[in-house]
């Protein structure tokens, strides 16, 4: 049984069946019926006006946004393993005319007012250096953290004062909303955050992804952007269709919550070996190169994380019984 | 019945079954098995080795192929009414890095070796104007019009002779072979094409199209290109699966056939008001107000193409007895 | 005497000295105390608060200008032989991110309203195509022509309804000015223009250009895009005096009189070959291949201009007893 | 007197004259009778066939030589300090297209071979990530340490098996040549070294850089690129006047060592302040606010660094006199 991405899994059934049921002739693009409803839906979701864009990746999703709040001689302030720094070869830097990734520590891939200020200290306020134009977290993190309502207010906070926009790459923002239990909005809007990228993908999805702008109006741009990107697919309503069926009676929180149980699983089998807690679908422990390799000869697929050290993400489709015998494999080691 | 666009048209049901098939537990990205048949199916049905990346637009797939023949400060010759040039929201500038498009004029979309020559012959060789350094042609050009071997062949030879690529942007490339009956190889590789855009979204796709270099060794910086351009799919055996099924039996050349009868039947119904030849699957009709609203009023959906003209557009569903009854409302006005 | 282009022409001695003054321990870059005196200098000049950066080329105060006033998805409208499209390597493009600049016709290289108007309407309002965000004029014209207030006026009018932003390419700004004898403000500001490039290269400059914004808030943003594009030069002083030195006693004007002055004088000589109205200080003639050698053997250096056409262009150091035998000549022919 | 940058300085009697003498008519751009003969004198300089471009700043300089080595999807490795990082305002971004700075870190901001292989190892040979092309090291460094032959040679073959281009950003080439007494052969192209932005601006010169390539062809794209980033001056004649006057008897060099022996005297005075060992022309030490201030006060101006250091930069035109009572002072403190 595979643990080394989400990215693997299949296709939930229920996004196949609304995928077949979009499959009529219909506007192209996104003049369709179904893209048509998206801003509706997701306002209802958020509570609170939105404008959203599909897009197929979350790359994509990510850059957009960045483009949406830095100019090209500008920075953008993330943790030093962000996604779109370390997995995106570049794409920041193509969607932003060049615009600079400035870096920052912090346990478990979270970044704090107090990392970003001193972050800020260091940089003159002159013409020779770039300047940050905006802030960009992951939640939840690349280590499976989610940060919770106060943590993302306090940073929507230092972002206002500091006239920084503020964005989130939710690639796992499902997870991340089932490990907290708390309204999208007091994670987003209400906490500051500007653009979102509601990642679906790796959620149960096939190739669609939500762009979210709390300000409709920013949205403007972005769809030029999205287009000159060659991103505006002919077909959109198949992008629209994946969308909608996750919001449909809340599928994607579900598949979140069955993926996130499947990891406390995992996580509860060997507390002592776990690099990080385990919020959301994400675990990270420690392993030896012999427990690997036990591991693997019992049908287990998972990365190696550096040395001694192994990543396993579970996802909607792993199963109590999935997961069990893998959990007792590891305590057994 | 619309004929709009055949970016209107629903997915073919092979289509649709190879996508529901590709749904399983495989590895994300390209890794998986079906993108690893991508090159070899697609060597074979062009006869010679070939390298294929699979995505999302035709806008994507045209504009990593521009940015792979094309330096920042070079430039790009293509008609006046090429998609690049007119429907791609600026694109081209922004995969390569601000090149220009240089453009020159053609009965029907088509450029020829002389209007090329007769543009390279305004131009300084200095530093102070944009020097071409690759020429993008449409096959089927933008109003339907396929490029026969000679003149592809014709213009692969200029452009060897003046060092320039030579890209095709083939979104109804389907249609173009189906229209010319030839072997692939004699509108490509054989003719001097470097890279082709060849579409499927058009022809009964869902959201895939194949990027095809004739060098493979030239798509190794593309396949970078892609992933920075949030074009690398986490599920790509999605968009794989869908190439596959076309070529599987030849269903990209049957669905092409289908769109272009249609388009013949329409066009046999009023030769005296065709505007262009109807080669491939687009109509190009003049039609006054009253005539379009007349159409109209009967349940038939199309562009106006500026004042008393109308394009129409036929696509793999498009059965003969969907179109005789427009054929027949066309005489009749 | 060469006459081919005012680039080849000598720097003023004025000018010279203030160079050869400026030589002393100072700040670096534009810290220093001439180029902190400039934005009062230009702000009296043109009765208006304006800010400006000094540049070391007309290319770079262009596009500068340009990327202030759009971006990289949008584009530029302009004459199909401006300078910006036709003689700098395609940096418009490099600097705004590879925004489009979209042709117009007009005689003498002049755009009006309806000219802009005409284009606007071929442009769909959707994201498929570039939507422009500014006008950029050349004043003096690529064919020395100069834009009266009341043609800057309504092409401002134009800009300020279309929400497009106004940019005057002035490489040859003195030489209109001293063509039309009117009050700076008249062309510029009080006209509707953004940003004027005002070129002293050509008028008897070293290296020296202002960028002058009309809206000093404006300029920010180009102080680090300056800086980023490598045009701020650590010894700024030397062009800051430059650029003081030719407004000390409006020296700029002289000079550019001095140059209209003698251009008259030649195109007095030949009234019926003149291709256009000699406003400025360039010559347009017709002039067969014979005649232009006849002209050469007598020592004169000047550019053809396609076939039995040349340019002629005069300077600040053209005295009147220098073009006098040159005018005698043409008319001898 | 001022030593808080050799940008600082004034420009050396001898340039200034050259400058003045090159003040004549002469063909514009660099195809002037000066610019025609830096190819030449250059080569005899480095005792090898190069190219040499003029520009003006040495971040322009430094950014074309990078856009030659490596594409828009590609990296940069350089040190955490180094002035491209640091004090460009991301025109390496702007220049390559969105390409990264990839940081290493290394006393006195020197980098080795070993830590190259360090960060290589740590990138992931896949899409995902961005992959270095070149790398760029500063000589003298940014804290006046000047790389010997051999650490440029083991770097340089390092590139060579890694296929990685190789810049010298070179803003003190000349003090380092002068530190080390090496030919520049040495530490130039028979090391690797494939760009050398060799400064002159630092040590006497106006505004003229001279960007070197090693392999003359590679200079072929870059003059496209000088131009497109409106670094290509009208009257380059100036720029040209200024290089061929730096050669001419070796008054760079001589410039230089009257730098470093200025920085030779200060750094005695105090050799247990010292920061760094002073090799060039930068003297780094341990100054409290309070003995800064007391320099200060005696009419010494130099920049902080951090809290309780200094940096102090000498220049050509600090003679020994000048520089005595300023080690009196520090050593006095």
């Amino acid at each position: 049984m595979r643990f080394f991405s989400d990215n693997a899994a299949p296709v939930h059934p229920k996004v196949m069946t609304a995928i077949a049921d979009a499959n009529q002739v219909d506007t192209a693009y996104d003049g369709d019926q179904l893209s048509q409803r998206l801003d509706a839906a997701f306002s209802e979701l958020f509570e609170h006006e939105v404008a959203v864009l599909w897009v197929s990746t979350g790359t994509a999703a990510n850059c957009l946004a960045l483009a949406s709040l830095v100019q090209p001689h500008q920075g953008v302030i993330c943790h030093r393993e962000a996604h779109i720094e370390v997995d995106e070869c570049g794409a920041p830097g193509f969607y932003t005319g060049g615009a600079k990734l400035m870096l920052i520590e912090g346990e478990g891939a979270k970044i704090t007012p107090t990392t970003i200020e001193a972050l800020l200290e260091t940089i003159r306020d002159d013409v020779h250096q770039v300047q940050p134009a905006a802030v960009s977290i992951t939640n939840a993190t690349e280590y499976g953290l989610a940060y919770r309502p106060e943590e993302v207010g306090a940073l929507g906070n230092l972002c206002a004062q500091r006239h920084l926009g503020l964005h989130m790459d939710g690639a796992r923002f499902g997870n991340a909303v089932a490990a907290l239990g708390c309204p999208l909005a007091d994670i987003t809007w209400r906490a500051g955050v500007d653009a979102l990228s509601f990642g679906f993908a790796k959620n149960g999805g096939m190739n669609a992804e939500a762009l979210v702008y709390f300000d409709p109006a920013a949205a403007d741009a972005a769809r030029y952007r999205r287009k000159r990107a060659g991103h505006l697919l002919s077909k959109g309503r198949f992008l629209a269709a994946q969308l909608l069926a996750f919001l449909d009676d809340n599928l994607w929180l579900k598949n979140a919550r069955t993926a996130n149980e499947a990891a406390a699983i995992i996580a509860q089998s060997a507390p002592e070996r776990l690099l990080h807690p385990v919020e959301a679908n994400e675990i990270f422990i420690r392993l030896s190169a012999a427990e690997a390799a036990a591991l693997r000869a019992q049908g287990y697929d998972f990365y190696d994380w550096g040395t001694d050290a192994a990543r396993l993400v579970t996802s909607w489709h792993h199963r109590e019984e999935d997961v069990q015998p893998l959990a007792k494999a590891i305590a057994a080691l």
